[in-house]
Order: C-alpha cells, then sequence, then structure tokens
C-alpha cells in the first residue's frame, strides 16, 4: 500500500502571535517578546506534536505604523531571530527552525555563515527564510535615504542566493580529516575559493565554517510578486505563502510548480505552505466565538494602520466610512496591495471593515472543529493547493496547546500527518534531498 | 574588615584552545569546532568555577595562511559567536557570554540588536568584544579590494559605539506598560528615534527590541594601539589586553587607567584583564613537561605561519636559522608587529625560535603548581598589573578541568575569587554599573 501525501506543518510565529490584539486574550503572555521562557514551552509543544518547522517572522525596523497605532502593537520589537533560533536549539532536539533573513541589507558572508552556524548547533535543522524586505523604514536603519527599488532588490537576491549557497560550498564534507597522528586537520585540496565577482556583490571565500551539516540549509521563500515566484521557483525548497482561498492557491500551487518544472527541477523539491490562521472549537459556534473575541481586542487606530501598511499608502485620514478610493502603486508590496484593493471591490466594504479584517488577520482562516479543520487541510493537499500549511495561531498558548492536542491528532488519524519523526533534519521532514556539493563530487565508496 | 580586592576571570576560547597543536593532545576532541555538546560541557564547567564570562575569539575570514599552515590549523572554521553563545545561553544560568563583532565590517542597527537579543535570552549576561578587524583578508568577503586603513577603521569603531549604544537607548526601561486593561502595549513618548547622520554612518532607530536588561550590554576592547587604547578609555567596560610580563602588564594598566580619568570616567568602571595562558600541574616540573609535550605538536608550517600573521608580513621564505632581518610596517595590528619584533631583538632569537615560540602560544604564561600560579595572579592583582585574567586552557577539557579543580579553589581560600555568584548579570559580576539612559531619566519613585 503506499501511503497518502503528506502534510508538512510549520508553525508561524510572532512571540505574542500574528494577531494584533492577542496579546490582551485572557491567558495570554504580554510579556512573550522578552521572556524566553515563553517561546521554549511554545517549541517544545510543537516538536511533541512533531512540527515540520518552527518560523519566526522579523523585521529590519519598527513598523511603520503613527504612533496611535504603535502604541497598542505587541509586534514593536522582539528576539533577533538568529539568536533566538539557536537559543531554542538547545532546548529541542528534531524540530526544523527558520529564521528570516534580509538580502538587501546583511552581507552574504555573514548570512551563510549564521545559518551554517545554525545548522551546526542544531544537527541539521536551521532555514532560511529569504526575503528582500518590503518594510521602506528599514532602509533608513542601514545607511539609505529611500529604500531600494523592488526589481533591484531582487536582482540582487538571486545574486545574494548564489553567493551564499557558493560559500556553504567552500569545504567538500569529508574535507576535515583531523588525522591526529600526522597532524593534518584539513584537506584543502578540499576547500574552494570563491572569488565572486558580480554586479552586487563582491564576496572572496572560502567561508569560516564547514559544510553545514544538511549541505545547504533549507531555503525558504516569501515573496508572491512575478519576481518574487521567479526566484522562488529557481531557488526555493518551499515557499511561504498567503492565497485567501483554495482557488486561488491553486492557482499560485500550479505556476509555482509549472515554473519549478521549467527551471529544470524536480516540483516535489519544492514545498508550498500556504500561512493558515486556525482556530480551533469544540464546536463551530464556540471557534467563531473564540475569533470574534479576539477582534474585539483590535483598536481602530491598528486596523487602519494594518490597512496603510498592506496598500503601501496611508490612509488614516480618509472617511472611515467611505469606500477605498483608487490606490497608487507603491514601492512596497505589489501582492499584498493587490489582494486588499480586491477584497474592498469584490465585497465593496468601507475603510472601516477593512481595517478591521486586516487589523485582526485578514488571510486564509480556518475556523471551527478538529474535524472541520482538517477536512479543509486534507482538501487543500488532495486538491493540490497546497504541501502543507504555515499555521499561525490565533493567540498563545492556549491556540497553539488546542492545535496540538486536537488538531495534530485528527490529522494523525487521517494518516496524512507522522506520528514520529522519522530523520534528523528539517530536510529529512521535508522530504528533500541534501544538495550536492557544486565545487566537490563526493569520492567513490562514499 | 574590608574584602581584599577581587579577581574576575574570563575564559578566552577557541572551541579547540588558542594553541595551535592542541587538536593533537592526548584526550582532546579534535571535533569541537562541529559538535556542540563538547562546548556546553565547557561553559557548565565555567559555570561551575564561578567564571565571571566566557569569550569566543572570532575572525570574518579563514586566515591568511599558506596551505602548508593552513591544513594544520584546527583555528580555519568554527561556530559563528552569537548563534553559539545563544546556544549555550540555555544551558548556563549565571556566567557573562561574550562574542566579538567587528565595527568595520557590520552594520549598527545589526549589531545592536543581535547583542541586546542575547541580553535578553540570557537575562543580562551578553557582552560586545568590540574589533576593528585586523585580518586584512576579511576586507575581500565584504565587496572591499584592500583593508580599510587603521586610523579610519578606528574613526568608525567610535562613531559605530555611538550608534549603538544610542539604539540601545531607544526605548526607556520602563516603556512597555502592557496594559491589557486599556489596550496600550507600548508608551511610545518613551521612545526614542535616534536619527543619527554622521561621517560614516547614518542611521534611523529607533531599535526594534526593548532596552537590554544591563541597560547595556558590557563593552569590551581589545586593541592596544595607541587608537585603540584611546576608545578602550573613553568607552569601554573591560579591555583584553596580551602584555608579556608584569613590568609591561603594570605600565598599560596605569597608562589605560589615567586615560580613563582624564575621560571623566571612574577608573574602577573599567576592568582591565590580560590574556594568560595557564599550564597547570601537581609540580612545576610537570606542568613544565606538558607544556614541552603541547609544544610538539605544532608543526613548523604553522609556526611560521603564525609568525608572518604577527608581523604583517611573510617571512615563511627566509633562512629558519637566521636572525629576524628589518620588517617593514604594515597595515595590520601594529601592536602584535612591534612585540615580536622586540623579542626577537632581546633573546637574539632565529626565525626557526621565533616561529615555534609564536605558533604554540607566546603571550603571557603562568606554568605551574595551583600555589604558584594563584600567587603570580594575586602578584598581579595587588601590584596593579590587573584586575583579573583572561584565562586560555592549553589543551580541552584537561587544561580547563584541571584549572577549575585544582586552581580556582587556591585563589578562592586566599580570599580573591568569589565561591558564588553574587548577582545575575555579567555587569553584577565585574561590579560594574547599569548605565542610565541617555535620552530618559528614571521616574521619580523607580
Ligand atoms: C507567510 C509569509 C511570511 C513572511 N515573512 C516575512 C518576514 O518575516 N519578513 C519580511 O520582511 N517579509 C516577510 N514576508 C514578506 C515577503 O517576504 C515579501 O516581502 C512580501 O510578500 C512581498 O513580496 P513581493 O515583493 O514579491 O510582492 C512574508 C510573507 C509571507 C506570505
Ligand atoms: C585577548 C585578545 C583577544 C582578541 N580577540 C580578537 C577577536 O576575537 N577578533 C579579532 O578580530 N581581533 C581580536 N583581537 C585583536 C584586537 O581586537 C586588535 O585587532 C589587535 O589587538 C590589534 O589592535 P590594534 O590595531 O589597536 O593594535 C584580540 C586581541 C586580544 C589582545
Amino acid at each position: 500500500m503506499t501511503r497518502s501525501r503528506q502534510l508538512h506543518l510549520g508553525a508561524f510565529m510572532r512571540p505574542v502571535s500574528l494577531h494584533t490584539g492577542a496579546w490582551r486574550f485572557p491567558g495570554a503572555f504580554p510579556d512573550a517578546n522578552f521572556n524566553i521562557s515563553h517561546l521554549k514551552r511554545f517549541v517544545q509543544t510543537l516538536e511533541r506534536a512533531c512540527f515540520d518547522a518552527f518560523f519566526m517572522a522579523d523585521h529590519l525596523a519598527v513598523l511603520n505604523m503613527p504612533p496611535a497605532a504603535l502604541r497598542r502593537s505587541h509586534t514593536v520589537t522582539s528576539f533577533e531571530p538568529l539568536t533566538l533560533l539557536a537559543a531554542l536549539s538547545s532546548v529541542t532536539e528534531r524540530i526544523g527552525l527558520i529564521a528570516t533573513s534580509s538580502t538587501t541589507f546583511d552581507e552574504p558572508y555573514h548570512v551563510a555563515r549564521r545559518f551554517a552556524s545554525l545548522d551546526h548547533l542544531s544537527g541539521g535543522r536551521a532555514g532560511w527564510n529569504l526575503v528582500t524586505t518590503s518594510n521602506p523604514d528599514a532602509a533608513l536603519n542601514f545607511g539609505l535615504e529611500a529604500h531600494v527599488e523592488h526589481g533591484e532588490r531582487y536582482h540582487r537576491a538571486r545574486e545574494f542566493y548564489d553567493v551564499v549557497t557558493g560559500l556553504w560550498d567552500s569545504w567538500a564534507d569529508d574535507a576535515f580529516v583531523r588525522d591526529v597522528e600526522s597532524g593534518v586537520f584539513v584537506d584543502t585540496e578540499r576547500m574552494h575559493v570563491l572569488g565572486h565577482k558580480g554586479e552586487h556583490l563582491s564576496v572572496r571565500g572560502p567561508l569560516n565554517i564547514a559544510r553545514p551539516v544538511q549541505g545547504w540549509p533549507v531555503v525558504v521563500q516569501a515573496g508572491s510578486s512575478e519576481a518574487g515566484r521567479q526566484i522562488a521557483a529557481e531557488t526555493a525548497d518551499a515557499v511561504f505563502t498567503a492565497p485567501p482561498s483554495l482557488a486561488e492557491g491553486q492557482r499560485f500551487y500550479a505556476d509555482v510548480k509549472s515554473r519549478v518544472e521549467r527551471a529544470g527541477r524536480d516540483p516535489e523539491h519544492l514545498k508550498i505552505l500556504p500561512g493558515a490562521f486556525v482556530v480551533v472549537g469544540d464546536s463551530v459556534d464556540e471557534a467563531r466565538e473564540k475569533r470574534a473575541l479576539l477582534d474585539t481586542f483590535v483598536h481602530y487606530d491598528s486596523g487602519i494602520a494594518s490597512l496603510s501598511i498592506a496598500l503601501g499608502h496611508d490612509v488614516s485620514q480618509l472617511d472611515p466610512d467611505s469606500l477605498l478610493p483608487e490606490i497608487p502603486e507603491s514601492n512596497a508590496s505589489k501582492s499584498s496591495r493587490q489582494r486588499v484593493v480586491d477584497w474592498a471591490r469584490r465585497d465593496q466594504l468601507t475603510i472601516r471593515q477593512l481595517a478591521q479584517r486586516i487589523g485582526g488577520y485578514s488571510g486564509l482562516e480556518m475556523v471551527g472543529t478538529p474535524a472541520t479543520i482538517a477536512d479543509q487541510m486534507e482538501q487543500w493537499l488532495v486538491e493540490r493547493g497546497s504541501d502543507g500549511f504555515n499555521v499561525m495561531f490565533p493567540y498563545l498558548p492556549g491556540g497553539l496547546d488546542d492545535f496540538a492536542d486536537k488538531v495534530v491528532p485528527e490529522l494523525q488519524r487521517r494518516g496524512i500527518f507522522r506520528r514520529a519523526y522519522e530523520g534528523t533534519t528539517l530536510r529529512d521532514h521535508l522530504g528533500l534531498p541534501r544538495p550536492e556539493n557544486r565545487f566537490f563530487a563526493r569520492r567513490s565508496g562514499d
């Protein structure tokens, strides 16, 4: 009997949840941005539930909101993700650890090195969410006057990826012979000096850390523009995305998988994992009530700020009860702007209604019982809307515990999610091959 | 009765030891560069011995050695220090964690954020060893054709320090009110936008992480040139240094402490901690034999490479049995070059003899019994050669265990080293005040 297709599950996290009101939910930990003990508890629960990975979102600036919204936001500050995940690597054994790093505001030598280090620290569990950074305020923290233009960000990102993976291949897997007798520690014939000189980057190498346990840490991409999809198809092992419905998910899935094939890769080697905001109740009504209660904790000031960010355009001065006017294109994320504009037109939403929806959480959601949620997930999997999900918990720890204790067992009963980890690395969990070293073939007999 | 002056002890580490031959010593862990379990063991032993801090050296390139030396070097690759220390923060509770970060090849926003994050993860135990990076090969990994000139490196470093500390002060200590009832998470009146525009750097802020637990992580400086001493006097909480004798240590101590006073600071608020290479035996002879055995593991190829690095000049083509000729000044470290030239002249050493000395370990050493080592340390402390030491273990784990099990108890018996941690932060251990926030006075009643 062949096993049915398996779901892959990541946990897409902010310390207090991605929902703006979550820090006020009864039982929440409003101090989770500063108190690592909460995060240790979360990641250990996820590991017991056999999640593929824990994934921490990240930004390189305090989000560009007006003070009236900023003061209500628990997402203002948090741990830096690489140090956070390294700390969590010491209290877990199997779960993957994915951090966001920007190709626009960092150096490939640093990025290659840090993810390689996390991979060695965790025994092969590191993943890099490669982003080009859409928040324009980040540029001001890194010596620029204005944000780098969208197309140029992606050009640099593509070259950056080549340099990082080239640096990961600086040493053959068997370079470190450590022959105590002869005194030879490393076979320098098995070291490669990259000597990259390109349009945006010039990096000599070699990297000063051994090849990662996974060969290359898992590379994740989260952009959904034309340029974002294309770089994902050429380079990524997994794609995070945010389609609002199964139909749109299927379109995205088909588009990206066919791009992967055209790029000469096996489509099975890129996993598509949309974000899903999951609220679990013992009945559908109870789940809806939880969701409604959660939204009461979102202030209009926050909602309107989120809406402005999503549109790349300040709409806080408009009449809350009017319809959304024409919004000009901006240099920020194109896909998020288009999505919001589409909704507003389709559902004829006022600015206030839009703000409430966006301010809480506005993407794909699954609100129901363990059975209805498992139904939805299974349908997406079977009908090729996704290879799994990046689950967002509405509030912590309750929303996470509900998912781990109630939804995961239901998925396991249906035979579409593991009951125990089978391998040790994140690549193992995702069913991805270990990349060959592009500069060194394996020696015969290996 | 007033308590006698207390020693401060850091452990100056490379995963396999700083000694080039250490990986071949009987019982050593040649795989410690890749195997975190060894490092967890080391840091836990140091914590049981009440060390102030664990300090990891770092470089931003594979060291510039000829292949003949490179292949014998266990220092070629290692963990990236911030991820390493974050991982170690989860398996320790009190010991300070100091990592090196370069002001020449990184961005102040990243550096401020990462050390703040390590400080929150560890409950106030982070320290930043601020270096300008003397290895010229690093420049080639960061888009440059040649190394930045020494004076300019230090100019940027000074401005970089101002920006990093300014970013650490982005939020008042009491900014995060987290008032669930009213829905106010943060008091934005207690947030400061830095808006720095200087000669080398332009950084807006605020930092996207709360003020560190220690206010500012401990800042350490390790340069010994004129510019290095001056920046230390103006900014540092501790100085690592490498004087070869008590007399030179006293000169350095007096010079830096008087610079601190001239900079308007309390000289007690900068701790001077020279590196000391400590070999412990049950008799002085046994300790000397250990040292001699260790040096037999150093190959001439490695020694000559280390000598070339120390001189900033390739001397591998010279006759090993000749005296050192005139060596021109270079752009690399001035202090290390001068030290080697001075020795060669004073002791009339051949190139081979110099190479052997430098290739093993060539700085201040204490080779003897727990009692003679404690005598030396006490003398340095009492005669104002230092405020403590950065201890280097000749080989691991044996050299570290010997120090923790034999020398520390001897220091404790003499009443010059703690028997238990009294505070919880690295600043507490070092007897340093918590810096005020330069933008926000404490509110009355705090
Ligand atoms: C699930 C998901 C997670 C994301 N996480 C991050 C993040 O952590 N940091 C970030 O700067 N951008 C993040 N993004 C934003 C994307 O990387 C990208 O900038 C955005 O989708 C705009 O893409 P585009 O420019 O290709 O349209 C995320 C996007 C998605 C869908
Ligand atoms: C104990 C000690 C530790 C050091 N650790 C590092 C290090 O980890 N990384 C680094 O690049 N330089 C390190 N250095 C070098 C110094 O930061 C500095 O570059 C060198 O001493 C030259 O200083 P100068 O340019 O002021 O003469 C260290 C120096 C000493 C004495």
